[in-house]
């Protein structure tokens, strides 16, 4: 084989009290990342469908994951890739990592060798790390699929999730870009202990909930409180757009990994109510926004061709 | 009827990362109160076994609970009780609020008028809040039994959770006592976002790893951030209990509530190198110390005569 083209999930993060621990791979919004193989070694980028992103492989998330890949297998060859984005830059849709990640599932497709999930996904995060800091709530859920919990970064220890199938997502996007490492930058150094205390508990409750399918316990526990109490200033009309979803009947609604997408949770289908609610606040504040409505990846990164 | 017997149980609170939120009822370790109806009004202790433990019904938590109880049912007869301690004072067992449990539930056991549990709830709230501050986290597994989640405080908001048949518990009691007020004092007001994120992965973990009997994620995630490393040196003897007691093949041990007994998750019945290991290495370090081999308590606070 000497080419292949790979598709990885986008993500949304967070969903509240799981603020950099908590990811979600979604369906319909992914990065495609084709590879061929060139017979100079190193990786180079042919061409990304978002002029904005850098073609630089020492800027490219899909690049420099594909690079350590073939660097950890110790085989020699050159790579060219072609990444389609399907995901938006500084959208909080996990664009990086699923680029990233697509970019590593390609390498390692067209190597004899075969690597170990956690090499991938370390080469993953060696790209993620590039652009948005170590954080592996997004690269996780795209190259598994499902709803991770990362209970830990140092060793990395992962859990798969039950998500209840009555689950919809409603993802609404604003016309606005947020830069991640802005939205860290605001970040509080430290967090009271009652907010520590009530954030674990929080996220235990929602995990219960999506594996219960308990809409009253994710209605109940869908609150962060380290990150969005601090970033709500980047994210003009989004606390209205909240408020308008669960009276539309969201059974919770959190910012996306940093934003500004935002994420409902809807039991039973019924998503368009909520999707109009968030899209026409967002108006009222001034900002066109785009709706999606997906469900669970349950695949993770593939083949595609 | 004119005399009631209520027993309710131990329990073990915190359990590592749940500080403050998770309680866990426990077998064969409880409080007993009889109450007798009495014909003037208000609320009076006749004896407690633990001379320790003050009559003034003011400052005992039985009382303060029955009392609460009969306030709220509108109902005007005086109650006599008499307690019988199974639980020691500054034990980290729940027994302040084992008492208050057990006093709301006799006194309400002996009215026409059927209180809610939410209603016993906080008359038992009440009285923990003169001793030990207020904090749900043994009164309701007393009160309802199983292992339970506070998922908020205002308001009050439960869940109960599942424990996989296969876990028993080891309580390993060290001869000395830590009082409640002592053991809050030492308490970091904030913590670090690094801590908070910890904390809360972890404790989804845990809750998953109880449910699900899975003992790899007790054991990655039975780890308190936030009041353990505070406590250290209340708790002499007790890294090294712990310590043994994971080499023994405890999936996890935790300080039970504000300690000093300490608490170890054993899959599968193998309970006595566990305690054995634990006690010898509080024995080490000078201190003796008794084990009990508990499993959870599922009916919580029940009249027995």
């Amino acid at each position: 084989m000497d080419h292949v083209t790979v598709y990885a999930p986008g993500s949304a993060s967070n969903l509240g009290p799981g603020f950099d621990c908590l990811g979600l791979a979604l369906t319909g919004l992914g990065d495609t990342v084709t590879a061929v193989k060139a017979g100079a070694e190193g990786v180079r980028v042919a061409r990304v469908s978002d002029p904005r992103i850098p073609t630089d492989p020492a800027r490219n998330t899909a690049a420099i994951a594909a690079a350590a890949v073939l660097k950890h297998s110790g085989e020699r060859f050159g790579l060219e890739l072609t990444i389609e984005k399907g995901l938006p830059l500084a959208g909080g849709l996990g664009g990086s990592a699923a680029s990233a990640v697509a970019g590593a599932v390609a390498a390692q497709a067209l190597m004899r060798k075969k690597l170990t999930r956690d090499h991938l996904l370390d080469a993953a995060l060696d790209a993620e790390a590039v652009v948005a800091g170590r954080h592996a709530d997004n690269v996780v859920p795209s190259l598994m699929g499902g709803m991770v919990l990362i209970a830990g970064m140092q060793p990395l220890r992962l859990t798969s999730l039950k998500v209840h199938g009555s689950f919809y997502f409603v993802l609404v996007t604003p016309e606005y870009g947020v830069e991640t490492a802005k939205a860290r930058a605001v970040l509080p150094k430290d967090v009271s202990r009652a907010d520590a205390i009530a954030q674990a508990a929080s996220l235990a409750a929602l995990v219960l909930g999506f594996e219960r399918g308990d809409v009253e316990l994710i209605r109940d526990s869908m609150q962060d409180r380290i990150a969005e109490p601090a970033r709500a200033s980047l994210f003009p009309g989004y606390a209205a757009a909240r408020t308008a979803a669960l009276a539309a009947g969201a059974a919770g609604v959190a910012v996306s990994g940093a934003g500004p997408a935002a994420l409902a949770v809807v039991a039973g289908g019924h998503t368009e109510p909520v999707a109009k609610a968030m899209v026409e606040a967002y108006a009222a504040a001034g900002f066109g926004a785009k709706s999606h409505k997906a469900r669970v990846d349950r695949a993770g990164a593939r083949v595609i061709g």
